[in-house]
């Protein structure tokens, strides 16, 4: 089924449809505009997470200030990333099954694509995908930097996976994925200094090996929102990949961050309608799981207190309204900011762009449930 | 964008594209059976909730198994299911906003609809719109039986509504909607009786005022699959609208049931590909947050001993590997049973019908996506 958009241009937000994810474009135009000034004359790389927005449309602004190209996490991403214009796609994941591969290996006819590899029998599987489509693809190995998800281990681990890669005529070894999802979200600055300085050194060592080993290392690639201004000071990184930046969320907002990093702000809402209420207890809106993703936390109310999420469930958030705090009437409208933006981009099919309460443009989510 | 299926029919599910959501048509075929079972000769009608599945297919295949219709939350679900050729649908929630309740009387002119109202402003509002649509639309009262979610509260209140019911032209009062959602996770049998008891008190007194008001009461109906042999016995229920029952999940196989009642089967799975792996210490599979719900808890592996899922991320899952167990190749493929099968149904767009081994049938999620 084709999902209809919940609003139309120059339709004032107030008549927008609820549910419906907004973006508010002038504070997501200064988040792309901050973090291509936060990498001015450093001489390292933005390539932004698509997997935050899914969008071709916010690719092409994030490449438009200055990005090289994006990351993204499926296959089915690429190809609609691809579709949708974009030419430099980087799947920062392990992609594993021959259909897959092939499917990697056919995009590469027409665009700049690479992939990671953290097994060196995956390598002889991506390897034999080029060679059936007969293109070079881009390889970077990932490393484990101490997420403990994916990735080689570092030094000897990775170093027998680059070695796969550049002894194969069909691939081309074009660097270190060294991304520490973790580390996104511990709280403190002095804490996340922590963790990143441990991935530093692991990095370090690992690309000073494969290099010492004769293979040359073009690149390091990794960071998040969370971490990036630790990778970029470090040296180490030669490329960035922040997404949640452009977005922000009630997660990342409980991190501290230092004041030296751009103040991203607040870009992405769920629109919601109340559609029950027992006053001066609780509303209830017609937003919930189907809406916004809890895996980070529950939804807040944007510049609004005395309203605190108290449940969730398939269609509805309940919120307690404090003592003494005004009960939203019926029918009125609340802005939510998810727990975690990128899987709450995931349930939608279209952002509502929004500049001074008009709706200034509708983008699809062109690679909603994009997951294979 | 359109999502193509992961599968084909006749393939064998060895071969299908992950991650996909599977569906085991045995102990789905058991399931809508068991439940028909349990209700046989009870003279209380079985009505199927269909934001589990969000797929026309199942709801003609329970109608056909006996449910009178079917329940869903919102408009646009609605509208999918009567597209589908559902005839008689009862949208178990409220629904405020004008454009919204014109969708919903147009609707009601090719099919039979009602809404649920708790509040005497809204019901002039429901009015209204079936004013201007020229039908008469059916309107339960939700009564607050516990869940402290949506209802108005029970007695007086609840009389209230159902009089601005009874007294408008466009109207018919069709009863009380009486649903406990939280009352579905309470895990022992014993408290989840208690609950029960309490929530039918409300709903006879509730009732019986009404009815002395002289205001038939047609109908009660509500409960869930954790719930439903309670209002069965209660007496105090007209209809029944589980949900969950045809698919189960990890979060409802956590429920302790009662030896007489049905034993519903998990036949519900995501299949996922093991994507990196370090031997004797974990497994990563391509599944995450955008392919499995984790609000009610992190997925499992089904039937395989020695894997625990110990973290989630956007499109990975990790499984710690017990000691002695035996780690997974890389490229194997896991079935995941969810933590909860709504809002995972809702992340896909396609069940891979599935019957020993081999896929039967594609039915698309017909109403992924239709939240408002």
């Amino acid at each position: 089924m084709t999902i209809s958009a919940p609003g139309a241009v120059g339709m004032p937000l107030a008549a927008v449809d609820t549910p419906a994810l907004i973006l508010d474009l002038d504070a997501f135009e200064r988040n792309v505009a901050r973090m291509a000034d936060a990498l001015r004359g450093s001489g390292v790389r933005l390539r932004p997470h698509a997997k935050s927005h899914k969008c071709a449309e916010i690719a092409l602004r994030q490449m438009a200030a200055g990005a090289v190209g994006v990351c993204c996490q499926k296959v089915s991403e690429a190809e609609a990333l691809v579709a949708g214009g974009v030419p430099d796609v980087l799947i920062s994941n392990e992609i594993v099954g021959a259909d897959k591969l092939d499917r990697v290996a056919a995009l590469a006819r027409g665009a700049r694509i690479a992939v990671c590899v953290d097994a060196v029998e995956n390598v002889a599987d991506v390897a034999a995908a080029a060679e059936r489509a007969g293109v070079r693809l881009d390889a970077l190995v990932e490393v484990n930097v101490g997420g403990n998800r994916c990735g080689a281990d570092a030094l000897a681990p990775a170093l027998a996976v680059a070695r796969a890669v550049a002894d194969s005529r069909h691939l081309r070894f074009a660097g270190l994925q060294a991304y520490h999802g973790s580390a996104q979200h511990v709280r403190t600055v002095a804490d996340r200094r922590d963790v990143i300085t441990r991935a530093v050194e692991l990095v370090r060592s690992t690309r000073a090996l494969i290099e010492q080993s004769g293979i040359p290392c073009e690149t390091v690639t990794g960071a998040g929102t969370g971490s990036f201004p630790l990778e970029l000071a470090s040296g180490a990184y030669d490329e960035v990949q922040p997404g949640s930046y452009i977005f922000m969320d009630a997660d990342y907002n409980r991190n501290e961050f230092d004041a030296a990093w751009p103040p991203f702000e607040q870009s992405l809402f769920v629109w919601s309608t109340v559609m029950s209420r027992s006053a001066a207890v609780r509303v209830v809106v017609d937003a919930g799981l189907k809406s916004v993703s809890v895996d980070s936390g529950l939804p807040q109310v944007w510049q609004q207190d005395g309203l605190t999420c108290v449940s969730d469930s398939d269609e509805h958030f309940v919120f307690a309204v404090a003592p003494g705090a005004a009960t939203p009437a019926l029918g009125e409208k609340l802005l939510l900011v998810p727990g975690h933006c990128d899987p709450t981009v995931n349930l939608h099919d279209w952002f509502v762009c929004v500049r001074r309460g008009v709706v200034e443009a509708l983008w699809p989510v062109s690679a909603r449930g994009a997951t294979r």
